[in-house]
């Protein structure tokens, strides 16, 4: 089959490999129906040494079952299901706590350790498949393009969105500002507004992604940075807004966050940070007792939640998705965002 | 009247000063019953540069009130107060939420900026007297002793113990790790006791300290720091403990809180950070969904909650303070602290 690797920094290839098989008997076998690019996917597209051994890329898919293992009971060939970015037992204490990143048995797509292969490739073999995941009834793969997209989402960015809210304590009549104006912060924007945001500022300088914003429920929009964006923010939030949601993972965003809240508020993170070390001392975070949260978002607790108003069309989180290439073209979509030409890049196997 | 001012590194002395006078129409005078050495104090004791100015120093007292400002109406002369370590109106957003150290008309004794003396004197001018004071009926100079030890604790280290604990989520049933064995630390044990921990584990080596720790409540002492330190906690609670209170402020101490607490846990300082960035990366805290909290307590709102405990004996926080000195005699208490030959050291005016 047909599978997307890299090879360095800059370079994608889509190659050819062994077809995936069933090889335990919790295994699933999955026919990509769709792919992505994450925004976390040009982190090594920016940075992989090209002396490094090539090594599959992608993790979020949709797909059709093609073939179970002996012990697989929830999921049955012919089942559409969406894959989160994360593959868990579902039965460890972790997994029975929503926190199925932490799994003591799972792991992630593409890492040697779990031995599967990515997500941008004609097929995946999904270990652990009753515990990862989550069959949709009714979805076909001639079913809407849109809402496809939409579904697409939830193997990773709206449920990141989501995680962000939710770690950041948002409930009705929050004042939230979120940082970044990618696919997860304009989904962290309709999370915040899902669980009953009243003020919404997102901070970001790209305009059609912050007016998809304002559609998703921003109110306020700021696209200065550094310490004229801290500014306006704190003008607009009279001070410091309570909640801050970083979805970038760069530290001037983590920066900009500690810049934004308020005394006493959260700072939830998910966007993967590409630091070490930050500022945590007196006069960032510990002085006024702000809280930093957040995490990879353990996606297979969410996707019931988030599922119905996604398939009822009350929320079309699959805009965020505003270009589709074949697989073959793959390294075009890494390109295309890499160079903000597109948000975020749908693969079509 | 005589005061404690820090001269520099190691340098303490108690000279004569000024008596302090009503100022404003929300002042009041207190004359101090008892102060204590802070162990935060001995940041300053051990770095402070000879060629800064003397600064006045201690911010922990109970005392009875001497003479009050024309706009005070919650305390009066002959009333014995329990004074926060900080100074709050009790009418800002922030102290209406009780986040008193947040306030935004107070601040901190010995700041030039707040323009008051320090607790290790014989009198101190209070700003703001009714949003930071609180007056015990009842009590007077002649109360038994141990139970002034134990209100004098209320001005800060009982507090700092409990926002620890409560900032940690710790309720009944919970596992807990209490890092560090000083006043904090054992005060964060009795405070996940009161709050219905089931274990909590004390990591701390002076063995007259833990021992303290296991009459307050702790199940298990670790006396190993480091890896191997680490190692025997994460072995005491399978993998990982839930909450973790780190009530030092070094960086070792973070260090450490990070290597015991277990994916999806909370880490809540109360230790002023003695450094400024530490690691919160994937590696650290954001890959395991770990949440960092914590900050200055807003003693002033937690006062009242404790303070039937206290005044009942069915805690005996005071217990932390284990020597006590005249006046003249601080630059003793702060040198029998530093060498670690006294826990924490009452100051008798």
């Amino acid at each position: 089959m047909r599978a997307t690797y890299l090879y360095g920094a800059g370079d994608v290839r889509v190659i050819d490999v062994p077809d995936p098989k069933i090889e335990h008997g919790t295994d699933a076998l999955v026919r990509v129906t769709r792919a992505c690019v994450c925004g976390s996917d040009l982190h090594p597209y920016h940075s992989k040494p090209a002396t490094d051994e090539a090594s599959s890329i992608g993790h979020e898919f949709i797909g059709m079952v093609e073939e179970v293992g002996p012990e697989v009971t929830t999921v049955a060939p012919g089942d559409f299901v969406i894959a989160p970015f994360a593959v868990s037992c579902g039965a460890c204490e972790f997994c029975r706590a929503g926190l199925q990143t932490s799994c003591v048995n799972g792991g992630f797509w593409n890492d040697p350790a779990l031995g599967t292969g990515g997500g941008q490739a004609e097929a995946v073999r999904v270990p652990l498949a009753d515990g990862t995941l989550v069959a949709v009834p009714g979805v076909t793969e001639s079913t809407d393009e849109g809402l496809l997209a939409s579904l697409l989402t939830l193997s990773d960015v709206y449920d990141t969105g989501w995680h962000a809210a939710v770690r950041g304590g948002v409930r009705p009549g929050s004042t939230v500002t979120v940082i970044g104006d990618g696919a997860v912060g304009l989904l962290a924007v309709l999370s915040a507004k899902q669980l009953g945001a009243e003020r919404i500022v997102l901070m970001g300088r790209h305009r059609l992604r912050t007016d998809l914003g304002r559609d998703f429920g921003a109110t306020d929009v700021v696209a200065e940075r550094g310490a004229d964006g801290i500014e306006q923010v704190r003008d607009l939030t009279d001070g410091g807004s309570p909640v801050v949601l970083e979805a970038v993972g760069h530290l001037p965003a983590y920066e900009q966050a500690v810049g934004v809240v308020r005394p006493g508020g959260v700072i939830s993170r998910v966007g993967v940070p590409q630091y070490d070390e930050a500022p945590v001392g007196f006069g960032s975070i510990f002085g006024s007792n702000v809280t930093l949260t957040g995490g990879p978002a353990p996606v297979r607790s969410y996707i019931e939640r988030l599922l119905p108003a996604v398939l009822d069309g009350s929320v079309a989180p699959g805009r965020v998705l505003d270009r589709t290439v074949a697989l073959d073209d793959t390294p075009d979509a890494y390109a295309a965002m890499d160079a903000r030409q597109a948000l975020k890049v749908m693969v079509r196997p």
